[in-house]
């Protein structure tokens, strides 16, 4: 990397494997979005949205995966994304995550074993019997409750709250203000009021999960809550108590799972999706934002809309209920017709 | 209690006044769902769903309501999820729920009252004429704010805030991240800009009221947002401005109730509802998950869907639109048989 | 103002120059609403749900629009709301925000720049190279990052999270538990597993912004996410990465807005509307509560339901739907008709 972190064109789709169409000598300075790039910059297309924006970007080079039809130079590669995602490497440099180290106001207890190179902020709490791996940092003012566990390379960011006893796995984000093991929402009714349940169970994540901010992991009843690897939730997304989502799964924000409700692997879920308790979600299953799913779902099935059924059936029965005007024109016809036979009759 | 936490089935089955059948020496070390447990370890049956898991089950005995046909010792109760809650505080006897004091860093105003036996841990606020009744938990970096009242044996988890003013009844537990007391979304227009309206209101939690983590309780413009005895609210639930909660309500996670409206008692929400602004929902009102609520709910209606109307008629609607291709293939019938007709008269 | 804050009713409607129907010399002690005013106190009528509590109020006098038929002292306005709002600040003097300084328990890197009068309360965190503007107020237990930018007179709640390069404007506030600057939730796909992109891009707030309890802002990919000048959001609200808000724009509750979106002027969002990706909605379109938004919406639209569309075309689709039983009966007495016919013929 040269100080001024600057590289020739040709570098750069060396480096991305990338075929380059154009000046392998130009300089490039950073990158931007098509509509914000200038020509001492790369940008990238990716998706057809932005089509319009082609004919007006001052970028200096573009990433596509398809040759464009416009006058600057271009490095062709299999997926735009991934590739921009490496080069950003180069132009940000990937910061230390912080200062290693335990700030002088945190509160560490003294039965907490502290990992190598761990970052522990300002008024962040790590509990009694807590474990921190090696590298991981914990942001200001996050809390881990006694016996937390939290493996290496991970990251808490600020405001994090993770209670006691649940075990975090390597590499797991989470993000600002999310809550991980807070007791579930499970009540016994008696003479109509509420009996609290004891949540005695445990909260278990894996390897390589990411989790939003503000987003609430509720702890297990008995047993655990499960996120298993590789797994992503956006912000804002609720998972009940005894709730297990299989690897790889990923939910956009605002999402909800309610209690004991299983969620198979690969499976898709837009923003807000809803999910009643006691139910399964079948592997690589697709769940259309806003669906709310009350019954069981097929691996490999679209669900759109509430009650969740197949979005194709959900886009067909909308497509019929438009057309009911025009069959009511129909009958009235046909009332008429029908009318004037008889009299003929 | 014994050291080693194992105790006989007769025992149990007497503990919570059930009907054994099967061996009353049969020692148990512990309680597990129906899928974990083994056989020394009781589990129990209240769910139909769970019915698939019985003939595998390892469990030692089981708590039912009914007699099972399977070959394991069974203690039959009324409710079997109230009577496993009762045994779980003899296997998982409840841990003093923090060492009583106040952290050396926490920061108690002066002017505060702080009753007997409370705990204020670690990196909290306690503002200035602020007042906190005895046994009750201050989590971890939480933040009462001038004037505030928690009553007795409360539980404020960390990072919960509570803003000025607010008033806490006894056996309140707010889980992490709740905010009570922010301004209420209110403005008044003016020549297209907003102008923020002031809250001078207050927020009143009674007694053994529960909120959910993230969860949000905003403020009165003028007078009070009420949130009755005994409702629980689920994780990220959103209660406006000057609305009213009814005693022993509930609502599921991530639901949102508008300014000003009045729900009643015993009301139950599934998770996602949203209502809007000044409206009444009548008692034992039952809102199904992701209703969408823009009118009055009479007393004991069940309603769903957007805009919300009797559940009823959403699923009689629902499969009155499945049958809108059959009724458009008989209109076509229809039409041919009478241009045949038309033909022969 | 006299000590007691106490007024006479000439002087009140004075104060919002408003037309007095009433006795002038009448004391007027506080401001309460409807249900709850006493005899010294004014009320205000702004909203005709509440017509039924008018033969019933007990408050002294009242603000509003038109005269109304009740033997109450009155002040006509052209906005009650409004007017009242400027007369709270009579009764509630707007108190100091805080004791200005820099608490002795708070963290303030040595590299950041804090100006007048600001207000840093305990274990607040402002990180390196951060400035924050006059008269600023940093809740307790609130984070800036590295190089976050927060303008004057602004106010950042308890625990609020701004990460590293966010920019604030003047006068913006942000309630308790609000997180901005998080990560985006951006990931390529490489063998069904997730890459996560870097996200090197910030966001941007503008002056005169609100954004409430626990909602959450994230950063972008590349460039920035834009809060423009006088938008209000209300609690639990998500905007994803790359997303740009208009002027004045206001969204309810729990609304979410995925990556990319843009959204224009003016717009209004009842609660817990969702939008996908790469949308433009227009300036001034209304969406109704709950809409679920899949496609671009034009300026000045209104739309509901999922997918939104035409709210009117919905209106009209659902009374349609509520006919289906009658044209199943039409088309049933048809064909009864037609068989006789056939017969006959």
């Amino acid at each position: 990397l040269t100080a001024s972190r600057s590289f020739r064109l040709g570098e750069l789709a060396e480096r991305v494997q990338g075929q380059l169409e154009g000046d392998a000598a130009l300089e490039i300075d950073g990158i931007a979005a098509l509509a914000d790039a200038g020509p001492r910059e790369l940008s990238f297309y990716a998706h057809e949205k932005y089509a319009p924006l082609l004919p007006q970007t001052r970028a200096g080079a573009l990433l596509t995966h398809e040759k464009l039809g416009v006058a600057i130079a271009q490095v062709l590669v299999q997926d735009p994304v991934v590739s921009i995602n490496e080069l950003l490497d180069l132009f940000h440099p990937r910061a230390p995550a912080a200062t290693a180290g335990i700030d002088r106001q945190a509160r560490v207890d003294e039965t907490a074993t502290i990992g190598r190179d761990v970052s522990i902020q300002a008024f962040a709490c790590v509990g009694p019997e807590a474990s921190v791996g090696a590298r991981t940092t914990i942001g200001a003012g996050a809390y881990l409750g006694r016996g937390v566990r939290v493996g290496e390379d991970s990251i808490l960011g600020p405001n994090v709250v993770i209670l006691d006893g649940s075990i975090l796995g390597s590499r797991v984000i989470l993000h600002a203000g999310a809550v991980v093991g807070a007791d579930g929402f499970g009540y016994a009714r008696r003479d109509g009021r509420f009996i609290r349940m004891r949540h005695v169970g445990t909260v278990v994540i894996e390897d390589d999960v990411e989790i939003g901010a503000n987003a609430t992991i509720d702890r297990a009843t008995l047993g655990r809550t499960v996120i298993r690897r590789g797994v992503k939730l956006d912000n804002q997304v609720h998972i009940g108590h005894n709730v297990e989502v299989g690897e790889d799964t990923v939910m956009a924000a605002q999402c909800g799972v309610s209690g004991s409700t299983v969620v198979g692997r690969r499976v898709m879920m837009g923003g807000q999706v809803g999910l009643v308790d006691h139910l399964v979600v079948g592997d690589e299953a697709k769940l259309v934002a806003q669906s709310g799913v009350i019954g069981d779902v097929a691996p490999g099935a679209i669900v759109s809309g509430y009650p969740a059924r197949a979005h194709r059936e959900v886009l067909r029965a909308q497509a019929e209920l438009r057309t009911l005007a025009r069959l009511r024109a129909r009958v009235s016809a046909l009332e008429r017709k029908l009318s004037g036979l008889a009299d003929e009759v």
